[in-house]
């Protein structure tokens, strides 16, 4: 069995869907989400097709409900640190990208929203519209810490962090060692220097 | 029929080989390559399965074959500026990001490698070690124009061209209006300014 699989401590159908959500992490990660299949997914955690059927009326909203979680709860994926109440923003933003390059092998999947939309590239799908608004709202969350920081031109901070972010997170996806992540580090401090430190 | 699919000229099997590879460029751009089966390739191609197997033994094979022919002939995807015989080395590492800015639709899938990383994750998988393989190719090409365009830290400046490019590549597979794009190119130029202008 793979590594962060669900176990089921009772065999009631309270923990079914937190299961059901806690696999396709873990499967969709190992596998992609289009090569996962629900029958697949519902034996990793420990439910019937039937149960998850009712958890899901299909992949799609299992899909969503997937991407939906990484929203409500941040800790679960590498934007947790954005939130986290001990840092003040310039230290979380410098986090986002310090994490990343500390630990290159973690995020394979990098994104999960970039991943779903490569996925998913129709732009009219749910699970598409989902991801691209997701990456909008991480670009303003960006430019909100930024300005919170007292960057100058906050809303182009903001955006180039999120390019950066976004690059550290393809060089994961191919296997670099954490090489992308280290350079996204050291342009991140360099453009919040320029736009806090220089005021 | 979606645009850029296959027509066929000839009854022949000549031309077979070359209109399964348009079609897979199409609708794996349009579909994501997990979600297209190898029937409807052969009907995009106007060819029969059994035509499309003695070209290609299986899916996998033809997923090969399709990321090879964009390393062959890189015109056929964004990369085609960097083997530009008509621009110096700068202006080629330049027009990377200016085409990819200005034409922000064309490139939904961004990178066609980095989304077949995304889509087959495990680092064992022949299409994903093609698709590593050829982003560290990629990194070292830009290396290369950036040490002939006569860069200090030439190493250093292809990792950080490579990241912007996949952050932009990121950016257009969420639909961002080229809004990345936009960002790495500025980043970009100001990154061959001070190695280069400046020694």
């Amino acid at each position: 069995m793979p590594a962060g699989l669900p176990t089921r401590e009772s065999p009631g159908g309270r923990g079914a869907r937190r299961r059901i959500l806690q696999a396709a992490r873990v499967l969709f990660a190992q596998q992609s989400i289009n090569a996962t299949g629900v029958a697949e997914l519902a034996a990793a955690a420990q439910v019937s097709k039937r149960t998850l059927y009712q958890h899901f009326p299909g992949k799609r909203e299992l899909v969503l409900a997937y991407l939906r979680e990484y929203e409500q709860e941040p800790a679960l994926g590498p934007e947790g640190v954005l939130v986290r109440s001990d840092l003040n923003p310039r230290a979380r933003l410098l986090e986002l990208f310090a994490a990343a390059a500390a630990d290159p092998a973690s995020p394979r999947r990098g994104c999960p929203f970039l991943c779903a939309a490569v996925e998913f590239p129709d732009p009219t799908d749910p699970v598409h519209e989902l991801a691209a608004a997701h990456k909008r709202a991480f670009t303003e969350l960006l430019t909100g810490l930024a300005r919170a920081a007292g960057a100058r031109q906050a809303e182009q901070v903001g955006r180039r962090l999120a390019l950066l972010y976004d690059g550290a997170a393809a060089g994961a996806i191919v296997d670099d060692g954490g090489a992308a992540a280290t350079e996204a580090y050291a342009i991140a401090a360099a453009i919040l220097h320029e736009a806090i430190d220089r005021s």
